[in-house]
C-alpha cells in the first residue's frame, strides 16, 4: 500500500481535470468524477494491469464506467495513464467530432472498452467481459501457461443499480460465480431527483448477497485509499463469487455544493472552481493542470504495465511453441477473422427439399457451423427448446461446481433476462475472443432494445436468433406476435435485420451476420414450416434482395420476406388463373444489405415500369421505400391456429391477389412508372 | 379456515379444467395451472372480494396473473366464479376470435384486469394497481367511509422473477411500503429450459427482504390450503410493507410428468389425462367436468361478493350525501371523462410569443391543467428537472412515514426504472381512478418498449412525456439521441406519437392524449427553444397535420415535425431568395391522428401535383407514406453543441433547400404527380 502525498495530489488532480473539462465544456457531470477519483486512482495506479501503448492487449484488466455520464473521470484517467488522449482532447470534451464525447464511445476512443451512458448497460457489459474471460481461460490456459486471468472492474452508481437490466445481469453473474468480476458501487445517496431517499431505499448489499455475490463496504471513499485497496484485494481473493464493493463517497467532493444534487449534472460555478483549487493548493486561475509528479507516478505504473505485457507476449510466444493450434486460433480470433473454409459448412438446399421452419433451419445450421467456428458461443433466454439455439452435444457454460457444465462450455443459459442477454453479448463481443449469438422470440428482442441500440452504435458483432417471428406463431396470440418489431430495428442504424424465406436464405443470413465484423444482426425466424424456393441460392440472398420468381412482361412485382414469400409464389399462379395477370416475386430478406448494393442491381430487382406490392404480415412501415403499394398488418394479431390467423388477415394467395389486382388497376393510368429505388438525393448514412 | 373434501374436489376440478382446456386446444401450458390451483382456490373462494356480475366494482380485490401463459387457470377460475365465461369459452381456448386467447387480454375478457404474458409485466401492473389503491384511498376515504381498501394479488413464476422489469417494480414497491400488495411466487423449480438450477439460483426471499418486503414461505403449496390461507392472512396484517409469499409447488401436479419441464408448455398426453382423472375420481372419458358441489361452493362465494358490493354501493350512496363533490368526482373518473371545461386551461400562444423549448411548454401546460384534472398523476424516471414533469407545488406520492410526501401525492418518483414505470402506469390506468403520465428522455422510452406495447394492445390511456427528443439534445451525444425511436412507436398499432413544433401544437398533443380513452400517447419534446408558428392553432394541430405556411402555386411542400418545422419555415425564405422556388410547409405532429382524418382533408394538406420533401432529424422510415422524398438521419448523431450538430447534418435552411431543389428537379419530368395519400387499397388497421 503506502500511499503518500503524491497520491493525494493525484486524486485531487483527477478531480480537478474532470471538473475543468466540464467547466470548459459548460456541460457535463462533475459530481461522480470528483467523488470517485480516489477509487479510480487506486485502480488505475495500483491495481489494474494495462499497457497504455497497446490498449488491445488481450490480458489487460478491463475497466467499465457503467455510469458513463461520469466520463470526464475516465478521460482524465486515460490522459494521465498515457493513452492516446491529450489535454487538448480534454479541452474538446463534448464538442463536435472530438474523441471525448458526452458519453464514452468504444469505437471513438482508445482505452474505452465499451460504450456506456444508457444506465445499467455497462454493468452488464462487465458481466459479459467476465464471462468471456472465464470462458477464454478455460479454452486457452494450459499448465504453466496462465495466459488469460485478467479482472474486470466496473464502476456504477445509483442509476445503474436501479435499472432492471443490471439486476438481471447481477443475478446471472452470481449464479455463474464469476470470480474475476469486481463491481464498485458509488454509494453517494444522490441521483438526479436529489436524495436517493425519494425512490431508492433498498438494501443494495443484502440484495447482492441474495444474488450470491461477495460484498465489501468502504465507509470513507473520499479519503481512505488504503481501505479501498484492501477491499479490492479481498475481492480478488474470492475466486468463486463476483464481488461488490459499496463505496460511500461524497458527490462533487471539494465543491461548495458537495453532497447535493447541485453537482450531479451541471458545471461548478467559477467561484466554486477557484475555491476548490485554492483549498487544494492548485493555481485558482489555471485549468487542466497536471503536476509533473502526478504524471511521473502514472507513467511509472504505465511502464510497469508495458513490462507486464512484454512478459506476457513472451509467454504467448512460448505457448505457441507448445500449443501451436491454440495459439494460432487465439490470434485469429483476436483479428476477428473466421477460420478458413468455415463457409463450406453452411447448409445448402434445393427446391425439392422438404418444407422446414426457419428456426429449425437455423438449428441445422448451428449444428454444422459451430464445429468450424470455435469462437461461436450461443445461448437463449430460457427458450432453448423453442428457439432451437443449442447444438446437439453442446456443453453449457456453467461453474463446474454445479455439475451441469463447465467454464469451457459454449452454451449460456441466460434465464428469462433478454435485456441483460443483449448487454452481456455486447461485453462478450468486446472481449475479443468470442462471437456471441443468442435466442429469444422476436417480440422479446424489444425488451432488449437498449442493448441492441448499443450493439449498433458501438459496432459489435452479435447475432440475435429471433424465432416465432410473426402471427405465424399462432396460438400464443397478440401479446407474442410482432407487428412493429422489424420496422423498429430496420430503422436502427448499423443493425441488420434478416427475415429469411427458406434454407438458402437462412444460410445467407448467417453468412453475412458472421462475416460482418462491425454490425449486429437480428435473424427473424419462423415457427411454421417454409418451402424451399425456386431461385433461392446463398449467392443471391447475400445481396439482401433478389428475384425469387422472374417473369417476362410482368404486370406486377410482389415483394416479400420470410414466410410470406412462399405465399406470394402461390399467388403468382392464382393471379394468372383468376385474373390473367403475370407477377414476378422478389424476396428482400435484409433491407440494410440490399440498400448497400449498386443502384443498377437494385433497379434490376425492382425495375421501372412495373407497379409493385409488398407483402409482409406486420407493420407496412418502411416498405414504401421499395414498393408502390403495401399489404401488411397495421394492427395487432390474433390468437388461434396459425393457418386460421393467416386466413383471417388474408395472407393467402387469394388475399394477396386481391390487392395485386387493386395495385395494377390503380397504377394503370400512370405512364412510365418509376421504381421507388430512384430518389432525388442520397441519404445521410 | 375449515377446508373440506369439497375444497379438495374444487382444487382438482380447477386442475382438470385447465388441463382439459390445454388438451382440447392441443396447445398451451398445463403445468403452472395444475401447480397453482390450490392457492388460486383459496384466493378465489376464501380471500378475495369480487362480484362476478359486476367485474368493474371499484373496491373489488384485484387479481393479476403475471405468468400469463398459465391463463387456462385464470379462465377456469373465472368460469367457476360465475364471470361471463362459459364452458364453451373454455373449449374455444386459444382458437380464433374466442374470449380465451393464448394469453389473457383485458379488453377481450371480463374479469381480466390487465393483459399479461410478456413476463414481468403483470407483476409491475400489480404494483401500479396497488399504488392506485393507496392513492385513491387517501383521496376519497373519509372518517366512517372506508370506501377504497382493496387488496391486489399477483401470481408470478420464475420467469417473472428473472425479468429486470419486475426487479425494478419490486424495489419501488418496497420503497413505497405498499401494504395492500400481496405477490405469490410459484416456486416450482422449473422454467422452460428445465431445472431453474441452470440459470436461477439466487435467494429470492432474501432479495425481497432487501427491497423492504415482508415475506412468507409455504412449503407444501400442493396441499396445504390452511397454510396458504394463514400466510395470506399474515401478509394482510402487515400494512406498511408489500408481501411476498414463496409457495413451493409441483408443476403439473397429478401428471405422470409432474415436477418436470415436460408439463410446462405442452398438453398432457391422453393416457396421462386419463390417469389423473381416474386417480382423482373423475370420469376418465369426460372433459370439462365441474361437479355441482364445486359450482355451489363458488356461487356461494360469488353471492357473498355480490352482497358485499351491495353494501358498498349503499356506503357510496351515503358518502355521496356527505361528500357530494368527492362522490361526483369519483364517478366521473370511473367513467373516464374529464371534468367539464378542463380544456380551457390549455395554454394558447400567438406567433409573437417568445421561443420556448417544448419540454418547457409541457411544464407550463402541466402547471395549469393539473388543477382542472385531479386524476392526473405524474412522475419521472429520475429526470424531473430535465423532463420538467412536476408542477410547482406538487406533493410527492410517498409513504407518510418518510416525511417527504404522502399517499395523496400526485407525483411519483419512479427512480431510474423506465420499464417498470411504463408497466406501473398500465396498472395505474387499469385501476380506474387515475390518468397517469410520466417522463424520461425519448431515447429511454425504448427501455420500456415491452410496457408501451402492452399499453397499446390493452388500450389504456397513459402518456409519456418524452423529452430531449433528437440530436437537438446536443452534448450528451449519440448514446442519448433518438434515431429509430419515432419510427418504432409509429409502427406500433394504437400508439399515438406526437412531436409538437410549438406551444399550440403542444397543447393539441395533450388535448388529444388526455381525451383518448383507449390509446396511449408518447409526446416527444425538445430540449432547445422553438419559435411559435404562424398558422399553428390547437384546432389545426388536433387534426394531426395541417399547413403551417400556405402558398399559391407552390413548387414544393416541405413536411416536418417538431423542432424542424421552424427550420423549414426559414427554408421557405431561403428557397425564394436563392432559388426562386415557392415552398409551402406542412406540420404533421402525429401520424396516427392525421391518418384518421378524411381522405379529402389529407389530400388538401398533401395535394396532388406538387412534389414533397419530409424533414425530420431522425430515421426517414415511414415518411415515404406521406412524401415523395425524405431528408432525415439514417445514422447515429454526434456529441456537440446542438447548433453544431444540426449544422453538421445540414438541418439548416440551406441544407433543406439543397434537397428541396433536388426534389423539384427530380420530379419535374413527372406529369400529374400523385400525392402519396392516394393508395390502391385500404390497410388492415
Ligand atoms: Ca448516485
Ligand atoms: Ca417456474
Amino acid at each position: 500500500m503506502g500511499y503518500t502525498d503524491v497520491d493525494k495530489l493525484a486524486v485531487n488532480t483527477i478531480r480537478l481535470l474532470s471538473a475543468d473539462a466540464v467547466f470548459h465544456a459548460n456541460a457535463g457531470h462533475p459530481g461522480a468524477p470528483m467523488g470517485m477519483a480516489p477509487v479510480a486512482h487506486v485502480l488505475f495506479n495500483k491495481t489494474m494491469n494495462y499497457n497504455p501503448k497497446n490498449p488491445k492487449w488481450l490480458n489487460r484488466d478491463r475497466f467499465v464506467l457503467s455510469n458513463g455520464h461520469a466520463c470526464a473521470l475516465q478521460y482524465s484517467l486515460l490522459h494521465l495513464a498515457g493513452y492516446k488522449l491529450s489535454i487538448d482532447d480534454l479541452k474538446a470534451f463534448r464538442s463536435l467530432d472530438s474523441i471525448t464525447p458526452g458519453h464514452p464511445e468504444a469505437h471513438d476512443t482508445e482505452g474505452i472498452e465499451v460504450t456506456t451512458g444508457p444506465l445499467g448497460q455497462g454493468f452488464c457489459n462487465g458481466v459479459g467481459l467476465a464471462i468471456a474471460q472465464h470462458h477464454s481461460s478455460a479454452k486457452f490456459n494450459k499448465p504453466g501457461f496462465d495466459l488469460i486471468n485478467n479482472y474486470t472492474y466496473v464502476f456504477l452508481g445509483d442509476g445503474c443499480m436501479m435499472e432492471g437490466v443490471a439486476s438481471e445481469a447481477a443475478s446471472l453473474a452470481g449464479h455463474l460465480q464469476l470470480g474475476n468480476l469486481i463491481a464498485i458501487y458509488d454509494d453517494n445517496h444522490i441521483s438526479i431527483d436529489g436524495d436517493t431517499n425519494c425512490a431508492f431505499t433498498e438494501d443494495v448489499v443484502l440484495r447482492f448477497k441474495a444474488y450470491g455475490w461477495h460484498t465489501e463496504i468502504v465507509d470513507d471513499g473520499d479519503h481512505d485509499l488504503e481501505g479501498i485497496e484492501a477491499a479490492i484485494k479481498k475481492c480478488q481473493a474470492v475466486t468463486d463469487k463476483p464481488s461488490l464493493i459499496k463505496l460511500r463517497t461524497t458527490i462533487g467532493y471539494g465543491s461548495q455544493l458537495q453532497g447535493t444534487g447541485g453537482v450531479h449534472g451541471a458545471p461548478l460555478k467559477e467561484a466554486d472552481m477557484k475555491q476548490v483549487k485554492t483549498k487544494w493548493g492548485f493555481d485558482p486561475e489555471k485549468l487542466f493542470v497536471v503536476p509533473q509528479e502526478v504524471y511521473d507516478l502514472y507513467h511509472k505504473h504505465g511502464a510497469e504495465g508495458a513490462a507486464k505485457e512484454q512478459e506476457w507476449e513472451q509467454l504467448l510466444e512460448k505457448y505457441g511453441q507448445s500449443y501451436k493450434t491454440e495459439a494460432t486460433d487465439l490470434k485469429r480470433r483476436l483479428a476477428g477473422d473466421l477460420p478458413e473454409g468455415w463457409e463450406k459448412t453452411l447448409p445448402v438446399y434445393s427446391p425439392s427439399d422438404s418444407a422446414v421452419a426457419s428456426r429449425k433451419l437455423s438449428e441445422i445450421l448451428l449444428n454444422k457451423v459451430h464445429e468450424a467456428i470455435p469462437e461461436l458461443v450461443g445461448g437463449s433466454a430460457d427458450l432453448t427448446g423453442s428457439n432451437l439455439t443449442r447444438w446437439k452435444d453442446a456443453v453449457d457454460f456453467q461453474p463446474p461446481s454445479l455439475g451441469i457444465g463447465d467454464w469451457s462450455g459454449r452454451y449460456i443459459r441466460y434465464g428469462v433476462r433478454e435485456h441483460a442477454m443483449g448487454a452481456i453479448m455486447n461485453g462478450l463481443a468486446a472481449y475479443g475472443t468470442i462471437l456471441p449469438y443468442a435466442g429469444t422470440f422476436l417480440n422479446f428482442v424489444s425488451y432488449a432494445a437498449g442493448a441492441v441500440r448499443l450493439s449498433s452504435l458501438s459496432q459489435v458483432r452479435v447475432i440475435w436468433v429471433a424465432t416465432h417471428d410473426s402471427i405465424g406463431l399462432g396460438e400464443d396470440g397478440p401479446t407474442h406476435q410482432p407487428i412493429e418489431t422489424l420496422a423498429h430495428f430496420r430503422a436502427l442504424p448499423n443493425c441488420m435485420v434478416w427475415r429469411p424465406a427458406d434454407g438458402n436464405e437462412t444460410s445467407a443470413a448467417y453468412y453475412v451476420a458472421l462475416t460482418s465484423k462491425h454490425t449486429p444482426s437480428i435473424i427473424a425466424l419462423s415457427r411454421q414450416n417454409l418451402p424451399q424456393l425456386e431461385n433461392s441460392t446463398i449467392a443471391h440472398a447475400i445481396k439482401g434482395g433478389y428475384a425469387v420468381h422472374e417473369a417476362e412482361k410482368a404486370d406486377i412485382t410482389l415483394v416479400s420476406t420470410g414466410s410470406e414469400v412462399g405465399i406470394c409464389v402461390d399467388a403468382v399462379k392464382y393471379l394468372k388463373e383468376h385474373h390473367n395477370l403475370t407477377a414476378r416475386v422478389v424476396s428482400i430478406p435484409c433491407f440494410e444489405v440490399f440498400d448497400a448494393q449498386p443502384k443498377e442491381y437494385r433497379l434490376s430487382i425492382l425495375p421501372d415500369g412495373i407497379p409493385s406490392l409488398s407483402v409482409e404480415a406486420m407493420s407496412t412501415m418502411g416498405w414504401e421505400r421499395y414498393t408502390h403499394e403495401q399489404f401488411g398488418l397495421n394492427r395487432f394479431g390474433a390468437s388461434g391456429a396459425y393457418k386460421d390467423v393467416y386466413k383471417k388477415f388474408e395472407f393467402t394467395p387469394e388475399g394477396i391477389s386481391k390487392r395485386a389486382v387493386a395495385t395494377v388497376d390503380f397504377w394503370k393510368s400512370v405512364p412510365n412508372i418509376r421504381s421507388p429505388i430512384n430518389r432525388a438525393f442520397q441519404q445521410l448514412i
